[in-house]
């Protein structure tokens, strides 16, 4: 039995749209994986009813408070014992929940990840990634790893080389890649091209041998998946580069560009017989945060997730339906079993 | 009379799309303007009869070297004197030319920027800057310039803070704009955001009372124009950025979005009519590198363009127009002329 834990307090909307995200869920998950959802019972109570699904659906974890988007982010988690992320972290390190996952504050997110949950033994710097989608004429649509997309700043390139490892094991883990290809983000493919902190990153990239190197990747490509499957950036671009594709989302579908044609049902039937009659809508649905659902904490001993602030229903929906599969696969058990290994060998040596 | 310097050798396609570019970008350029086209004679000439113009509309300056992309770029423009580029730069800084643009290798190009025509004094570093459209529901259409989009990695405070100077005198004098906000990229809003780099630089732009500093603008708010007229990065970023721009216009474009849905005649006088109409395929045209034409380097003495080496005949015509913009501007002396203000205020203080 899989338990999904969800801050059904967590964003702009909530409760309302966690619980309506959570009721369509149900219809993707397992029907051995569980939705645990923290927050004020009578609220949910209330919204789950309203929405037509069954509180025997759902296991709830009463709540009284919440930590606001205004709070101190590491004073709140202390202070508000009783929030909903707080009691969550709390029950993901008991055990009682497999993952936890929250479209509230991103500060409190962390707080929990680093000091609740904590880094995996070995882990530098644990970092945020996402997932992104990939296009090209040969495999249609894909998927790829784009990380760090917001923590660490000035990162050392020991920590950027160790990103390559991890987003390896989670490409394989959870996507079920065979041997991703770890790609460094740089202005220029050949080697010896970038800033002093690509450079040097690249050097201790090309003698990992835990994962499989590919080189440099320009930012051109990563869209299209030629070159890497985990692409592997400083913070500061990772952000950038992940706030312009959402940006460039936004204005094309406000524009009119990349929207469904045709209901879904139908769009799902042609898509099978024409596959590339809707790659442009699937392409930008898949840039769109609402169907990537959030961003991965890798590097701690058990899956968190964090989502939008601004999630929509759907977004809360994509965040279970992701959080479910991060559960799935293992990942932080991979990390510490791959970190212990290279420890042995490293002793050894 | 304007002298618009053009290589007719640069670029994969040339001297076909420069020729052909050329004699399109007739049709638009002033009647006191004039292209200047350096490269093999012969080729030049019968391509222009081709294409059935006539070689009187053109200066044509005899050159019989090319600059090849796998050339080494400051040996070759050495060694290489009498390819068009070398002769195109040593006719800029004789003032037989008053502006020089080439689709060829920007390494060559940057040489002779820096070699020949030579950063202007007060100028720390010369950069690398683009236009790129922003769109809002209340100023439709606009543009903005992105500096540095790939010139100096690792950049120093008070180069990217001068930056802001040069984004702000060529915003006024070539855009037409009265008082260009000046806007550092970052990954938050607040001061105190970002890297050991950013923050520094904020600090430095925030004292620069030379130009009109509006703070952080995250890479959300790039292309809606919502923050800053002028956007400073790190060439590391700003290329990372206009990279990724520039492929999703490919994807999409390739996708079928924001392609065009009638004539341009057509589309001219509906988008009269009805301007919401068109702002998709706009924007995203707006975005091709083909309508955008070319960087600028910003900072040396005479106008200096560098267009896309796989450069359409379109490109390069935007290439012309966008030159005989930049030099009418008079950008290179207006700036020579605030740095020495600059210089005297603080030779009295």
């Amino acid at each position: 039995m899989i338990k999904i834990g969800i801050d059904a307090m967590g964003g702009d909307f909530a409760p309302e749209v966690a619980i309506e995200g959570a009721i369509a869920a149900l219809k993707f998950i397992d029907k051995d994986s569980r939705i645990v959802l923290f927050g004020d019972q009578k609220r949910i109570l209330e919204l789950i009813a309203k929405h037509g699904s069954n509180a025997s659906n759902f296991d709830i974890v009463p709540t009284s408070e919440v930590i606001e988007m205004g709070d101190h982010p590491a004073k709140a988690f202390v202070s508000k014992k009783d929030s909903s992320i707080s009691v969550g972290f709390r029950h993901l390190v008991e055990g009682k929940i497999d993952g936890f996952a929250s479209a509230g504050s991103t500060g409190a997110m962390m707080v929990g990840s680093m000091q609740v949950v904590k880094p995996i033994e070995g882990v530098i710097r644990p970092v945020l990634a996402t997932l992104i989608p990939t296009i090209s004429p040969e495999k249609g649509i894909q998927r790829a790893v784009l990380m760090d997309v917001g923590l660490n700043v000035d990162a050392k390139p020991e920590v950027l080389a160790q990103y390559g490892l991890l987003g390896s094991i989670y490409a394989k883990s959870a996507l079920g890649m065979e041997n991703p290809r770890v790609a460094l983000l740089n202005i220029g493919e050949e080697e010896g091209k970038g800033n002093a902190q690509a450079k040097a990153t690249y050097d201790l990239m090309k003698e990992d041998k835990r994962y499989n190197f590919v080189g440099n990747v320009e930012a051109s490509y990563i869209f299209t998946g030629k070159i890497g499957d985990v692409v592997v950036a400083d913070a500061f671009v990772g952000n950038s580069l992940l706030k312009m594709a959402e940006a460039l989302y936004r204005i094309n579908f406000r524009l009119g560009g990349g929207k469904p044609r045709f209901k879904l049902m139908w769009r799902w039937l042609l898509g099978r017989i024409v596959p590339k009659l809707y790659w442009q809508y699937d392409f930008w649905d898949n840039m769109n945060a609402e169907s990537i659902g959030g961003l991965q904490v890798m590097g701690v001993n058990a899956p968190v997730m964090i989502g939008h602030g601004s999630s929509s229903a759907r977004a809360i929906c994509s965040m279970i339906l992701s959080m479910e599969r991060d559960i799935k696969s293992n990942f932080p058990a991979k990390l510490r079993e791959a970190l212990k290994e290279s420890a042995a060998t490293e002793a050894e040596a």
